[in-house]
């Protein structure tokens, strides 16, 4: 199917845009009342999460409503240890977490690798019917969590302020960690792969925790997993996002990746320098700078553009847009890039 | 009076050392079983803070019981903002928050500038009696928070996931964010002149919440209040340290400061390189290395040392030590530095 807008594909791939594509992290779900209406008519996220038809339509709404230049498909991170044994609940505000967490080899020895076929076909299922209402509207994202954060919530149950437990187990079971690395790899591998052929046109890996390790712990516990995942998908564009990982910029930029995420932390000159002119940025405003005025936004969001450049660029925030955010302040971010004229940079 | 052991010191004016010197971010506290008894004698935390000479006794059972090469005053950070009107509990397992937060201009205007003199005299007083009781033996470190962090758990309350309520204030109300953070820093700079006319020989800033801002904010809203303090204080060297602000070592590194902290995210050989011979280096052990065996602690210590060098160099954490880390892994990484031969460095 031939995609009407094709921006963010074009801008992964290294192509000419004429403007800057634009799409935000967790735009599907949490902030708008569409979505909360959907929610609400089923028993909670798990089921919307599960119900394809409703995944599908809550994936397009921020298409419809707020504009955006590419869809992602609604679903959580947690679902690849879902779909290894471990299984994960959702509480309101709290967030998602795992009532049993891994405690030794054992816990990890019992987990099976998933499969698209076997373990996230509604997912899967889900993305089919959302290339089919889309009809070539913009492009559908698909995603998974990087192995090194599924291992931290798999440990720790849930966020943490130390990630104690993770640490105990990369620092004094290292054999350990790495079995249960290589499990989930081998499980998000299949998983993205059945996105990829259910007509994901991108994925994203979502390394959320990459910011508590030290380069060299990243180097041993995240690298050759991230690795491993973006040599196996080679037929779509694959980005990469590790949340803090601003010292594992260069290490990234040389997997075989097309797109690099970037917090707000990370100064968009010198990741371009770091990285080198062959890779295309994504990111990455400070998500609270969608709580100021529109003024502000606009501010923001035009210096933001001017340090990034018009071409191998992908708008964004630097993070999933937070819950409270207004709609309307969203719908203003993403005008403001779309508006942007590229003609007025050198 | 004449140092024993003047090693942190010399390392701190750029002076050769014929070895390292050692001490940890929370030494004094936590940990130490030493310290838990003293505690249970009293109220709480708030109590020993207030009681000069239990204080005073907390702040040296590390140089005791550990051997590190600095003492650091038992205190929190929050007693800046307790000076100036805003009072703070302390819970256990919680840590500190405020009851009442900052929620308005009007909030600010009503805070005073605390002074050494009139709000922290019981910190002023417990400097006084540690210097005596320490009698030389190694130097005492005096310290207050950031303004930057303090406006964050002022406005916050605590620790916080996004810390929305604090940036909606530096985006949306920046005016009064700078009202608040000129009068913490009044009053920091009263405090840590005080601290140092009581005998303190070095003292650290702690910009424990830096790295939740963008480059370009931290400049805004941390780094000319950072400068202010950096200035006034000209007769002991300042530690300058914010967890998080890899993007601002440089920005740091060029403030009247003599030390810069680093956090373990931040390459030892990289900061080295950004910020030029001409500063001490302090840090950056991952506190969870301490929950690996002494094997682990040993090669992950001795491998951060060969990143640092063995001059300008102040070996720590890059964090404060967690409170479930066993006391003869800390003592096991204290002993592992000092007794590095220097002579095999290059």
């Amino acid at each position: 199917m031939i995609l009407k807008n094709d921006l963010l594909l074009r801008a992964a791939k290294g192509e000419y845009t004429e403007r800057i594509p634009v799409w935000l992290m967790r735009q599907a779900g949490r902030i708008l009342p569409e979505y909360r209406a959907v929610r609400a008519s089923l028993s909670g996220f798990k089921e919307l999460v599960e119900t394809p038809e409703r995944a599908a339509e809550v994936t397009i709404q921020p298409v419809d409503i707020l504009g955006v230049d590419a869809a992602i498909i609604f679903s959580d991170i947690l679902v690849v240890a879902e779909g290894m044994g471990l299984t994960y609940e959702m509480e309101e505000k709290k967030g998602p977490f795992f009532p049993k967490t891994i405690e030794s080899i054992e816990d990890i020895k019992k987990l099976r690798i998933g499969t698209a076929e076997n373990d996230f076909g509604y997912t899967i299922e889900a993305i089919r019917i959302t290339k089919k209402v889309l009809d070539g509207r913009v492009p559908l994202i698909g995603f998974a969590g990087a192995p090194f954060t599924l291992l931290c919530y798999m440990v720790e149950g849930g966020g943490s302020k130390t990630f104690s437990k993770s640490k105990k187990l990369l620092f004094s079971e290292s054999a350990a960690a790495h079995l249960l690395l290589q499990k989930i790899t081998d499980s998000t591998i299949d998983y993205l792969k059945g996105q990829v052929a259910a007509g994901a046109d991108l994925v994203q890996v979502f390394d959320s925790w990459a910011g508590i390790l030290s380069p060299q712990a990243y180097e041993e516990f995240s690298i050759p997993y991230l690795k491993q995942i973006a040599d196996a998908i080679d037929n779509v564009p694959v980005t990469l996002f590790g949340k803090g990982a601003f010292f594992a910029r260069k290490s990234m930029a040389e997997l075989n990746c097309q797109v690099l995420g970037t917090d707000w932390n990370m100064d968009p000159k010198e990741t371009r320098q770091i990285v080198g002119p062959n890779i295309t940025l994504q990111g990455n405003l400070d998500p609270c700078v969608l709580y100021g005025s529109h003024q502000f936004i606009e501010e923001q969001t035009n210096s933001m553009i001017k340090s990034f450049g018009s071409q191998r660029y992908i708008a964004n925030l630097g993070h999933g847009v937070y819950p409270d955010t207004d709609p309307l302040k969203v719908k203003h971010f993403v005008e403001t890039v779309q508006s942007f004229d590229i003609r007025t940079l050198n």
